[in-house]
C-alpha cells in the first residue's frame, strides 16, 4: 500500500440520498486496505444510516491525503474548487455515466483501489482560474473555477457589452451574450458548445470565447495560462450581468466592476486510473470514429 | 402624387427626445406634400414642441395608409408588430447609421418622399411570426415577431431544455442556452449570432437556431414558414426561462408550457428607396468584399 | 398490389461483387409478387450467375416504373440522376448501415415489398438541381445534382475566387476554398460540414455554403430554389478550379466560366417505408437525443 | 545606431517588377545610416536597374543581421522559412496594405528605420513547425512553415482519411477535407477560415483544425509545441493528398505516408516598430470594435 494515502475523504454527489449504498462499499473497501476514512458533512447529511466520520471541507483538507469524489463532472469540479489550495489529489468515481473528469466506473471500485493505493494511476495537474471581481477598488466577489469563469447576461434578453484586456493591453470592446473564460478542463465543456476549441489539459493556456458575439470576427482566443485576463463591464445590459465559476457559483457584477482571472499558482492533482488516455475519454464523449 | 399614400403616420424612436428635429422636418416635408401627418402618441410625449396631431397605435392602423419610421432596426421591429394586422406599408428612415430595415438616409428624405409619394419605391412583404405560449390548456402569452422568437435561459447560469416539434413531428430533445426561431428578416440579427445562415426574405422559410447547445449536432434547422413549430419547456431550468419577441417583448415561461410559433397569415409590407439591394445592404452591413 | 408498380428495376452498389446475393433475394421477392423485374446493366456487369434480364438506365426508364437502389447513399444520388428526368419513383435499401436516402433494411425487405407494392408507402418529393457550365457563351458541361453542386479548388493549395449572383442581383466577390450549393437532400451531407444549416426537404430552398471563406462574414445563404445562381469563376485559382455533381461527376472550370444552378422542374420521387419520419433519420444518424 | 544591425538584407515581393522604387528609396535609406546592404538575389531579378549588391539566400544568412522585406504576408512567410535557421530578425514593411506580419508602413519607413537601428523595435518570437513525410522508412520531403502545414485533398472531390496522433497518444481517425497545422501565426490565417481559434503568439502552443470533418464533433484541437504531431494519410483519398507548407511548398503524399510535424527548435525573431499591439492589428484586420 502507498504510504502516502492514508487518511481518505469521500464527498459524494450534492444531495443525492441514492448513493448510500455506493459510498457504503466505498467505505469497506477502504477500511479493508487499512485506510482512515473521512466522509464529507454534507454528503452525509443527505445520507441515512452512514457510519462513518464526518468533517467540514476545511477538516478534510487539513486531515486527508486523498479525495474521492462519487457522483458526476459537477460533483468533482465543486470538490476540486473546496480543494483548490491543498494539493489533496482527487479521484472521481462515476455513477455509471463516463465523464470528463470521473473516470473509475462504479464496478471497477475494487480494482482501481488496489491500484491507485499501491501507486498505480495517472496523475495530471490541471489548471485552476482564480476569479475576482473589483468595485470601486474593492473586492466584492472572489471564486475558483477548475472548468470556467461567464460573464454572462441575466434577466435581460439583449446582449451585454464590456471591454477584454489581456496584460493590460486592449483587446476588444465586444457585445454578446457573454464571455466564457475557460481552462483546459473546461475546454469540452461550455466553452465547447459556444464554438471554443478543445484545448489539451497539458498546454497552460487559458481560452476566451464569446457567446454569440454580435461582430462574427469575434472569435475564440487562446492566450497563456500566465496573462492577467480583465473584463470590464459596460454600459450596455447595465446592472444586468452576472459572473458564474463552473457554471456553480454566481454573482451579479455592474457597470464598470473590473472581473480579473488568474490561473491559480497551484493545480489540482487529477488522479486516473492505469490506462487513462486524455483523448480516448474525447473519442467516447464525442462519439470519434475509433482506429479502424 | 400616390393617391394611396394621403394619411401618413410618423413613429420616432422610442423615448429619443434627440429626434425632434427630424420629426419637425420630416412633418413640413410631408404637409408640403400635401399628406395628412399623424404623429404617435408615445413618440411625441418624448419630444418638446411638436405641432402634429398625435395619436394611439391603434388610431394609426384605422387612419393611416403609410407609415414612417424614424430610428434604428428596433424601432421598425417595434412598429411593425404593433402593424402587423393591418397592412399599411412601412418605411425606414436611419438617423445616420445604416440599418437592415431603416435604409432611408436622413439627409436624402426630400427625395426620397417625392419618389415614395409617385410609387417609386420597392415594396417587399416580410414575414411575420406569432407566437403564443399555452399553459395547462390556456394562452397566457401572445405576441407577434419580425425577427424572432426567442426561449432562453433566465436567472440561471447552466442549460435549459426543450422538446421541439415541426407539424407535430418530434424533433428533438435539446439542451442549450436557448432556441432562436427566426424569421428570414431575423435571419441576420441574432440569429446570425448564434451561427445560423442568411435566410433571403423572398424565401417562405423560418429558421430554428440553438444557442450553444450541449449536443454540437444540434445545427440550425431551416423549415417552411408553413409548419406550426412546438416547442415544450422541459425539467431542466424548471421556472428559469423566458420567451422574447424580437428582443422586446419577454415573458417567462415555465416547465411544461408550449410555445407554439406560426406565420402571421399577412405579411409586414416593407418599402425600400428605388434602387434596393437587399444584398447590397449585406455588403455594407457585413463587409463582403465588393465587385472589383 | 398496386397495379402501378408492375415492371421495377434494381440498381446495385458500383462495382460491388459482394451485394449478388441480397439482388437474388431482392429478384425472387418481386417475381413472387408478380413484378416484371430489370436489372441495370452496370450493376449486373459486376456480379455472377445473376439470371435477371438487363437493361441500359435509358431502357430503364422507359420500361419501369419503380427503382430499387441497393446500396448506400451515393448509389442512390447517382440512380436519381440518371432518372431524373422520367419521374420514376426511387426505393432505397440498404446494405446494413442507414442512410439519409436507404432506408430500408436489408432483413425487412419482404415486409417492406409487401407494403411498398400495396400502396403503404411515404413518399417525399425532394428537390434536384441541374448546373450548367458556359464558357464564351457555350455550354462545356451540363449535370443533375441530388446533393449539391460544389465548385471547388483543385491542384492548388491556396483559396479561389469568384462572383456570386442570385437572380441576376450580385451577392458578393468571394474567397475561398470552394462554394457549395445544396438542395435540402444535400444539407445533411458535405454543406452540412462546410458548416451550412438542415435544410427540411420540404422546403423548396436552396444553400449556399462557402468552404473554409476568407472573409468570417460570409456565411451559408438560403435562397427560394425557384432563384437562379450563377457563380463566376475569377482571376485568382486561375485554371484551378473544378465543378463537382453530388461528389460524382467532376470537370475542370476556367477563370470566365459561368455555372447556372436552377430547380430542375421534376423532383425525385423519393419512396419511404411506411412510419418513415425525416427527424428521425436525423436523430439517429446524428446522435441527436430521444424524447425521454 | 544600434551596432547589432551593421549589414542588412533586402528581400521583396516575388516577381514584382512594380516594388523597383520603393527598394531603391530603402537601399539609399539604409546606405545614409551607414548600414552595408545586400539584396536577395531572387529579388534582384526581376527589378531592373537596381545598383545593389545581390546575394543568395544562403549568403544572406551568412553575413547579414537584419533582412528587411518588403511585401505581403506571404513575402514574409517565405523569407522566414528560408532564413529559418539562422536566428537573422526581420522587419516587414508593407505595400500599402496591412499585414499580420507586415507593418511598417512604406511612408514611415525613414522613421521606423532610425528607430529600430537605434534599438527602438518591438522584437516577438515567432514559433516555425517543422514537417517531414515518411515514407516507408524514408524522408521523402521536409519543411519549415510559419503558418501551417497543411494535409488536403487534391484533385479529388471527395474527403480523404487519415489518423492522428499527439506524443504517440492516438487521437482519432478523421475525414475531411484535410487538416490544417497551425502555429499561433498562422491561426489568423487559413485555420482561422476553418474554424480555429485565435492563438496569441507568445503562447507556445500548435492548432490542428480539420477542414469540412465528416463527423461535426472534430473540433480544433490547441495542443503545446512540444508535441510531436504525426498524421498518417489513410485508405480513402488514396494518391489523392498533398501536404503544403504556408501555402506555398506542396508535395503529394500516398496512403501510409507518415506526416510528422514538431516545432523548430530556433524561433522566428520577428521585429516591430514601436507601439506594436498583436491585439490592435487583429482589431483592425478583423473590423473589430474599438474602445468607445
Amino acid at each position: 500500500m502507498n504510504r502516502s494515502f492514508k487518511t481518505v475523504a469521500i464527498i459524494g454527489k450534492y444531495a443525492d440520498p441514492n448513493i448510500g449504498d455506493t459510498l457504503k462499499t466505498l467505505h469497506q473497501q477502504l477500511r479493508a486496505r487499512n485506510c482512515a476514512v473521512i466522509i464529507d458533512a454534507d454528503t452525509a447529511a443527505s445520507i441515512n444510516g452512514l457510519d462513518i466520520p464526518s468533517a467540514s471541507r476545511e477538516q478534510i483538507a487539513r486531515q486527508c491525503d486523498l479525495a474521492i469524489v462519487v457522483g458526476g463532472d459537477g460533483t468533482l469540479l465543486a470538490a476540486a474548487r473546496s480543494l483548490s489550495d491543498t494539493g489533496i489529489p482527487v479521484l472521481g468515481v462515476n455513477l455509471g455515466r463516463l465523464g470528463f473528469l470521473v473516470d473509475v466506473w462504479p464496478d471497477e471500485i475494487a480494482t482501481r483501489l488496489d491500484q491507485v493505493l499501491s501507486g498505480q494511476y495517472t496523475e495530471e495537474d490541471r489548471l485552476l482560474l482564480q476569479a475576482r471581481v473589483e468595485r470601486n477598488g474593492s473586492t466584492v466577489m472572489e471564486s475558483a473555477a477548475l472548468n470556467d469563469v461567464v460573464i454572462h447576461k441575466w434577466q435581460v434578453a439583449r446582449m451585454i457589452e464590456f471591454q477584454t484586456y489581456v496584460d493590460g493591453m486592449f483587446v476588444h470592446t465586444h457585445r454578446s451574450d457573454g464571455m466564457i473564460v475557460s481552462t483546459p478542463t473546461g475546454s469540452t465543456a461550455y466553452a465547447l458548445s459556444g464554438g471554443g476549441p478543445i484545448v489539451h489539459p497539458g498546454l497552460d493556456a487559458v481560452v476566451l470565447v464569446p457567446v454569440c458575439p454580435h461582430t462574427l470576427t469575434n472569435r475564440p482566443i487562446v492566450v497563456s495560462s500566465a496573462s492577467r485576463i480583465e473584463i470590464v463591464v459596460g454600459q450596455i445590459g447595465q446592472n444586468a450581468s452576472q459572473i458564474t465559476c463552473d457554471g456553480q457559483v454566481t454573482e451579479r457584477v455592474e457597470t464598470g466592476d473590473r472581473v480579473i482571472i488568474c490561473a491559480k499558482p497551484r493545480k489540482l492533482r487529477l488522479l486516473h486510473p492505469v490506462g487513462y488516455e486524455y483523448f480516448g475519454i474525447l473519442r467516447s464523449k464525442l462519439h470519434w470514429a475509433e482506429n479502424p
